[in-house]
């Protein structure tokens, strides 16, 4: 970590600080300019606080040179991270498919979509019971009898469930679900992520609509710092000014969260532009990006189901993404 | 609300929406234009899932006509609400100033702090106790014993507090706790809301870090649609792309949300910026748009606090910030 | 167009807003709901400033229902445009790779990346003559000298040459470039478009750093406006938060403007992220997403080349993304 | 100038690195870390070509410590700087209020406005003769004829005029224009700011949609690097997330502006938001953060101008904004 120090900053005030970093265990050497003294922090600077040095009044700024996540970090962790869902493997070459209806609303419905994915080839199966609305007024998903449904579903066709949790209490609930899935408004929601470092089940952590990377691999680090170190990342899409999309997918997030991270990295199109005909070809980039999985909605009667929305594929055009990705990942060796 | 019909589609598909929007107790007013069909729905349009209708295959788009917020809008409750806290009264002409540090570190500390913001006009005390960091690593708030130090404060100085919830868990450690607030990370973490709405405290709601105000005030209409209709919202400055401030402040938030809402506004001018040089020009510039109140960081001893930030005022800044607003608002007759 | 008045306008404002819209040639029906009085306007709609009306007194909101292009809009010209620039063709299948220097620097330089390039299968060669840069103090391209270079490398390979204009008046020192570049920092220089739909080249035009999707269709109509309908559209990322990457590229408008127009669209995956690790795994995205074509920077001879940025492939990398483009690119059928 | 080279690079890398800055007129500090090699520039480093710089495969990270802008910086001028537009002062303790039309319509509209404004305190009349406009088929101002109505008003009133230019080629017309204005779409447009450059007029540079403060300055720079230092910063609104208004206006950029610079910084309410109701509201923040100035639009005819929109103010809302405005600057003795 380098520290520049503000013009007319007295020695006695530089020593000051140098003594209060010095008992947070690193070390400082000091580089006197023309105009600034630059101060660089060697040793293990994870725990020092970035913003509250850059706040000091005689900061001028602070740049880290070592990223501030550890368990999340390439750097100390090499190796790709394999995360076993029950059996079905996601990273290192393991390419997972996570589909399924946004909201499960009947024992038929939840079915006959588990039953067409695992057809055409997804290895997950996705099914919201708890759902996060902007309004109070919206449905707001089956809850405890909507995980009851998607159990079911699971004893059917010998997929493991995934399902987003909002609220550490619920934990009870979830003990069937075999990948947790933290919601974009719920990136940042710290007494959460510290409960699910404290259970044993692999987590699906989804980026927040404004968040970087950086505080996406912190909201990671939170996680794996209470001991669960099976993460999966997910790319859904940013907030910008484009109004076509509801989101902006950000598909570098894919090779960049890679390089800076042993984790595996899923994209999901559905949620990014929340249009079904932009779904096909943002799989096929995701795909062709190098992306670990992809995770997309599936409805089943797109005709009666008034509930499904443009961004959810039918299972005939589920089955034309599969075959699509597919192609694109054989023909680059993935 | 008004639903544009994509070309193309048949009068059998119109038919079935409109009979499924009749079920939702909403009259449809069909015009056909040369190009398209517009479905104008008449009557109580709050509970119409408006995003469930734009992602039907056959709609080319929808627009709201009146707000999808009934207990925090304008149009139905036309008087500006007064928040009372503990006797302190916030809205309707009534300014009020919460002021206090970052985070609450000793008793010494909080009550010097509580004791200056006091003499300079502060109504209400301010201190982090359970904080919330993008990283794990750094300090985390002395938790409940920070709120021990709170109500010591409050009995002394007899200053109602405030201080940020994260966990609704901790609901009965926030007993005496006066305002409650919800940090911009959770401001949509819509259990936490719900959890609030049941409560009978006055809550103070800060707009998300890339939220848009209606966004915030539909989480204010999950507290209000509990019950709870004791809520200050703040502005605290949203994420762009500029990198001299840490967040932008949105000071057309103030007369906007008020226009839109009958709720108090206050502003917070400290976690806007990051920036201590900006809170005195942004604090008077909040107080002539007319904000109903401020949000200030302020500690005792910058030299020594090494954790106090370059956001936080000392007591003499805040003194001189105090003189101006009061000049301001008296200039404007406010 | 669908416009929303306000309640409480009198039907004498309304009518007399009628009668000024249908000054402008669109037949006006009236709806009128409980609570609002909804307009629509049928017929062309081209004309009508939706600014303009959005911003009256007695308008609640406006919503456009057909799109404001015309000349760039697929609803009429459902056939997609090849562009042909001095004989490769761009669009409806023709897929074209414009690769180069990002500076155009010597005589040898520019030779050898541009035999290095067509060997690997590009069929355009680009080098940046004027340079825009934020800095006045920066290095603003060797101008004219610059393009006598490309002239002297097209004369050699036969590849037709790509190069940005920033001032009109600079257009007959284009008469033997072959493909005009418009920068995202002109997109919305209205003049310098004009200019340009005057001439008879082809353009490559650049979506701004922060603009929407329908204001680089709006750029486009600004050009074919004046007849000059060979037209590329090009997507470089936009500005976002996220800092670990210069801009965030937005694969989603490459088939969002697709579908909107019957122009070709190309991706620039290297100004986009500004990092050369990036750009492969996002030209191979680009080409998965149906990009009708790629703009990569090619530089000889990174050792030496102090110039040439991160963002710069050498040619051997080049050649590797050419060929992942090509297997991805059969193994879609595209 | 701080570099910080990356893990593994050879001495032998870093050795022509350094000798390639030395011979940019820099001295340059080493220093190793355990970790990581960092380099210190020291002297004039407005020359070095940052982007140049973090984009070598052997650099980490670069971080400037003073600023890239020489003629615009605080640092080196101290002094706050009074543009003087034919008689009207514009900074240090100078309040200019500029006021008119959106769009010059014609003569009794221009000298009707000018006249109403001037008697409520306006110092500068305003007035769009050439309009940018995203569309082509939106009104495109009256051009020439549009700075004859101008002159006119000019004459009968003594106000100096302000109106933007888009075309270098234009400025033989703008001769009699007191302050000529770049619009926030040219802002990075480097031809026309190298032009504005070599006249000696006063400019006003809106900030554009999306650029930073820093962004801003550099084009500022570009002017004075040609040799005209009569420059006004203007800030007008950023572009974000939000719906409700047109663009984000970002007061803190008026203080953080005038930290940085000696130039004087007007605000632009009316653009901004886009909403007449605001820009009371905000012209008085604006004055209360510090501003040197306001712009305005006011129109004098809202019944029948159409093509006022609901961001101007009649003559009247005008008078009362300048009333309150006057009343803050008096209240905090600005």
């Amino acid at each position: 970590m380098i520290a520049v120090i503000k013009q007319g900053v007295t020695d006695n005030q530089i020593e000051n600080l140098i003594a209060w970093l010095e008992t947070q265990k690193v070390h400082v050497h000091i580089s006197k300019g023309e105009y600034n003294t630059v101060l660089g922090l060697v040793g293990d600077t994870t725990n020092v606080d970035m913003e509250l040095l850059q706040n000091l009044e005689i900061v001028e700024n602070v740049m880290r040179i070592s990223e501030p996540f550890k368990n999340a970090n390439r750097k100390f962790h090499p190796d790709n991270t394999i995360v076993d869902v029950s059996g079905v493997k996601i990273g290192d070459g393991h390419f997972a498919v996570i589909a399924g209806p946004c909201s499960v609303e009947s024992h038929d419905q939840i079915l006959e979509v588990a039953g067409a994915v695992k057809q055409s080839g997804a290895t997950l199966l996705r099914g919201g019971a708890f759902k996060p609305r902007t309004s109070p007024y919206d449905f707001q998903g089956l809850q405890a009898d909507g995980l009851e449904l998607l159990k079911e579903a699971k004893k059917v066709t010998g997929m493991p469930i995934v399902t987003e949790i909002m609220n550490a209490n619920h934990l009870p609930l979830f003990e069937d679900v075999d990948l947790i899935q933290v919601g974009a408004r719920n990136m940042q929601n710290f007494e959460l992520l510290k409960e699910l470092g404290r259970t044993k089940k692999p987590i699906l952590l989804k980026r927040g609509l404004a968040n970087t990377l950086k505080e996406l691999l912190m909201s990671a680090e939170y996680i794996m710092a209470g001991g669960n170190e099976q993460i999966i990342l997910c790319e859904r899409g940013v907030r910008t000014f484009e109004t076509y999309t509801r989101n902006t997918l950000d598909l570098s997030a894919v090779p960049m969260l890679k390089e800076l991270s042993h984790l595996p990295v899923v994209v999901d199109p559905s949620h990014a532009s929340g249009i079904s005909r932009l779904v096909k070809p943002m799989a096929l980039a995701a795909a062709a990006a190098g992306a670990d999985g992809l995770m997309i909605e599936v409805h089943n009667n797109p005709a009666k189901a008034l509930c499904d929305g443009a961004q959810s594929l039918t299972p005939a055009q589920f089955d034309d993404v599969m075959r699509g990705v597919t192609r694109v990942r054989e023909a680059l060796e993935l």
